[in-house]
């Protein structure tokens, strides 16, 4: 059997507190006894608190994709016209749901390098009148870059657009607000910086998105992809659509507490602390970072340009099998491009960033790249900036 | 903050044995470390195990409902005609499913404290060439009834007719096996019979499924509902569709192995013997049971009519909250009519039937229904077949 | 590998608590840590709420036992009278340590089905002058019986002798108090009432105490069975004697806390209801009780009389084996007299004593016992007196 | 309430392996219950595997201390001439015992940076005819030093002397071998190398061990501190003296198949290879180590001098507080002098050896000590040699 590793510094999922397994290992209640119903709203009060909002709050018992398919699936109709921003994989990857249900794609696309200009977004705005969705991606986890989903959120307001945002991987490392930043659907996921585990996706919505839901030719009801369930079911008559997931609902509640325990402020200020220094650490090292620049390069993973000679199986299947430690490939069309040295929920912390820029060096070293070990380490320790 | 039950003998989720509950702790690992994936592979072994069969399994990670919707999204068509089997509220929830896709329903139906007779599903399909569908419900557990699948299976296969079944709380109750049944996708979930977790649909499918799924105008694929992306992304490529729930992944492998270790004729057995004594007991007790015959009676819950003077929430409410017992009511158009005594996976045990019926028994006759103490308890253990 | 037991009935260890277990698996901190030092001290200011006693708190690192012979090693020296009280198995066991300590031992027993009678106590008392210590026990486990200590401690304050008392099974089961009851060192365990693991002493000492043992010539330190190095070295000086056993101190801390939630007041009434139901079930079947009366009959237990033709390994090993239910049998020279259905702990409740019962009624009628089935947890469920 | 350390690098107790922890969560058996009887014997096969030994096994119910204070309790009575090697703060210590039960002391002393030359053994056992016990410490934790064990072994057994060694700390650091080093009664414990759990006390006795101890003058028998006990009890009699530590239990069971799945020479590798490393990160920071040699350094923590200008609550304070990483002090007459970075059990790895590194030298760098960051991390990483 496959040892398993000492440290899961992948791109998600992540690892989770002893706190929060624990709390997973708790008795599996029936979902109507008394003490789950409480414990479901009190969860999803916690929820409010962490997406920072006075929106309902929709918890749907799968992995963060369906809340992103369900958005899409709620929201689009024929004909639509859905300003997609691509900026990454999992942006050009909403395409295929814009598709699906029959909505109008207007791209606007930049290198996955890059991130968006909200001005870009205006202009785009101005230039095809009638658009009624916009969908974006807040943090590009494959691309280790973030989109100034604010600016573009405002924007989007301005012209009356509803947006979908996917900010499954920038909760936690940006101090979200669906209100502030003008997010009618915005969709999370706890196991990337909340550190918590996968299975659900957790959605903050608008009234103009209800309004809209509601307003769809025809509704979406009675699907697994629907979020008016929820709302007519659950948040309205008390009772679930479908069997909630209440392992999965324990660990979301202990991994919410846990937030609010730290604070999302300083949540965000130690994801950024540790992002800055990670990448302190790999310019130490002489490795070029993917992000074209460091104000777009994301809190939650350091994508990291594979050096010339080496290849992502020796780099990664080393750090693994040799010393224990996971970290993530390039994903879809950006793999054999990159590494990912990811740092986020409880792995953002200065003891797992120098673990594994030890290890990397050291890896680094064994297969002749020219470096000095202890080169990155010193360096991000250096620049790292701890309460 | 609400008490917790004592023993959860709902009609599921149901109670989960404390190695699952240490499983499901298990360090978060990346879904693609090399661990995970070993892990995930070995839990589909398990799972071809538990059902018995050489057909591809796939394991969706949602609710099993998510298993039901995705089959009717996989394989359903505009003017595909459906011969939909309804004895109790689920049977007659899949027409939702089989309206949304565009299916054309024909209906077979009985009461609900009825099952289906194969000679009608003979009739219907001999009277409406050209059905391409049957969809039927094992076990229905808001009525706590079966319906004879075996049967009904054959005469499907007989008649060229693809079936979907939902077995979510008969598998484990008894045995099944879809090659023997004539089933192409079985449907089941962990959280009944198996005493596992909710938060994951199973699913066997037969090559005839399969070779519908991939005929299908045009193949479901890109979905959360798809069940060829799995297929295709992970059967064939090694690659997961999305991010799976890596803890439920780890509750149900310990699921499966405690359930092959029991063994599934073991476990059918035990649960149709705690059936068959609680079905005593209450009778012992002079109350009616709600289902039309005993043939018929679910191994998993038994329905029983609320006596006469009594409401569902005297009987639950204080089994509950007095004793610590949760029991369910009756669901959908049954609310008011029965109460639900579950006995499903490891609460299907005469330490858990007996507490369940003493603490029934003494409910019934502190709100003055004319009930010997001792009396049922007695019969049931009297009745009780055991090892 | 042998099948674990559905229930623990036992005479101790007990069942403990999922949150207790879950507390036991929290990660091991160094014992100089900040954190468990905070975590320590909580649990003391905890167990002195439970003890309900303002004296001092010792928690010994290991079994309850280590707590009996450290306080006869702390207190007594050779020539030291102790007037040790007999009414079972584990008070008769004291003399080994009155002898190994040089002490002069003047016993007052009774028989093993029987209480002390406290003038007897003052009888002794007055016909030994010069007595310094008293020992008993407040609860026999073996015996299934209890000593009414309140009424025996106020007689030896009242003699100014010192006494030391086994509450080990007792706490919990009786409203304790140490200063009420003049109880001089009080030695308690977590593994019986409490619900917790076995591996901890739990000890108050009152001032007299204290005194005592540092007049000792010579006072015992510098030794695991010390009682006086806790305080010399923790209590005043914060400095642990020995490493401490951190995963008990967790289970402790937790056990402690759903004490005190639940109250102990609540706790002994809780436990004594049960044993009042326990012994109506027991004679509705036609058994004899071990204790002589009601009145001495223990909270904790319930000791039988194992019926004529039958053996104590036919009953245990049937229950055990085929049932799945674990009880106790007799100890000492009580062995193959008695059984003892336990109910302490989570385990003191009406659907482990229904299960208990069910399975102990069918046990003895397989064996041809006439015993009407549902008659003994008719009975108890009767009797049951519960809020 | 005191946050949690992100690493225990202290002296221990040490990190626990999750694995461990979920052990220790299974519910609590009955000690007679026959599956914690199975559990108990397969431990004890284990333990015998784990000391590499033929020699019977004894789990005392307590630290490990209390294994120590057993020894010579159980072995040296009044006149009995007992050698005591002294290099360190735990040596010293046992001469405390050797009063207590009316030895009569030999004592060989080094200073505390320095171990003992095996031929100072010879030379004080030739010096001292009649010398019927020699007590010594493998691991002297809290200077960072080892004993030539098996050499004083070996020439004890040449005089015909009896040894207690304790190797508490020492186990899992080498290969240990009570035959093949000449180890009468061995005493290990949990928490240190081998990853387990404080509350046990872990023996190999050998049969002129056994022997003595049946004839001292009286046997010790009926204590907590007795062995004689579990022989006569346990072993030959199936019966627990008192209740065992059930939790402790599980922890240890699979504590030590962890150790045996990676192979007892395999771990003394992996530590020394840890502890190899950790002194060159530390002597390129500039640093001093405790131990005056390489090959008297030991292979569970090393100890540093406390640069001068730094203080032990600096340095350590503002590790765990700020930076989440608690190592330990100078103990004794040793605290102020040094502080000791541990690397046992799953704790000795590169990832952790970094991160306790990487933080020590940040906090060194803060106050103002004159260090390149990364110097330390490198030089380990540079001098650690990994399979």
């Amino acid at each position: 059997m496959t040892q398993w590793p000492r440290l899961n510094m992948a791109a998600g999922p992540v690892e989770v507190s002893p706190r929060t397994l624990r709390a997973m290992s708790r008795p599996v209640l029936y979902h109507y006894d008394p003490a789950f119903l409480e414990l479901f709203s009190r969860t999803e009060g916690l929820l409010k608190r962490v997406f920072r909002t006075e929106h309902d709050v929709v918890i749907l018992q799968g992995e963060a994709l369906l809340g992103i398919e369900a958005a899409a699936a709620s929201l689009i109709r024929p004909g639509d016209k859905v300003l997609n921003l691509v900026s990454g994989v999992f942006g050009k990857w909403f395409q295929d749901f814009i598709d699906r249900f029959g909505g109008e794609t207007i791209e606007l696309a930049v290198p996955y390098d890059e991130a968006i200009d909200p001005e870009d977004v205006r202009r785009a705005l101005q230039a095809n009148p009638g658009v009624k969705f916009l969908s974006a991606v807040h943090s590009e986890t494959p691309s280790g870059t973030v989109n100034p989903i604010r600016e573009i959120g405002r924007i989007a307001h301005e012209h009356g657009v509803i947006t979908m945002v996917d900010t499954v991987s920038g909760i936690g490392g940006e101090l979200v607000s669906p209100e502030g930043w003008g997010v009618d659907v915005a969709i999370a996921g706890p196991q990337k910086c909340l550190s918590g585990a996968p299975g659900l996706a957790l959605l903050a919505i608008s009234p103009a998105a209800w309004q809209a839901m509601e307003h769809a030719k025809p509704p979406l009801t009675a699907s697994y992809l629907s979020i008016l369930d929820w709302r007519r079911s659950w948040i309205e008559g008390g009772k679930f659509p479908y069997t909630p997931s209440v392992t999965d609902i324990y660990g979301l509640e202990a991994t919410l507490e846990q937030a609010l325990e730290e604070g999302m402020e300083a949540m965000a200020v130690r994801h950024q602390a540790i992002a800055a220094a990670c990448r302190a650490g790999v310019r130490a090292l002489g490795l070029d970072l993917w992000p074209a620049r460091d104000e777009i390069a994301a809190p939650c993973v350091t994508a990291v340009k594979i050096p010339p000679g080496l290849t992502d199986e020796q780099i990664r299947g080393t750090m693994r099998d040799r010393w224990g430690v996971m970290i993530s490939p390039g994903y879809g069309t950006l793999n054999g491009k990159l590494i990912r040295l990811g740092h986020m929920g409880i792995a953002a912390h200065p003891t797992t960033l120098a673990a594994q820029l030890a290890v990397f060096e050291r890896t680094l070293k064994d297969f002749g790249h020219p470096v000095q070990l202890g080169a990155g380490v010193g360096a991000a320790m250096d620049a790292l900036a701890w309460p």
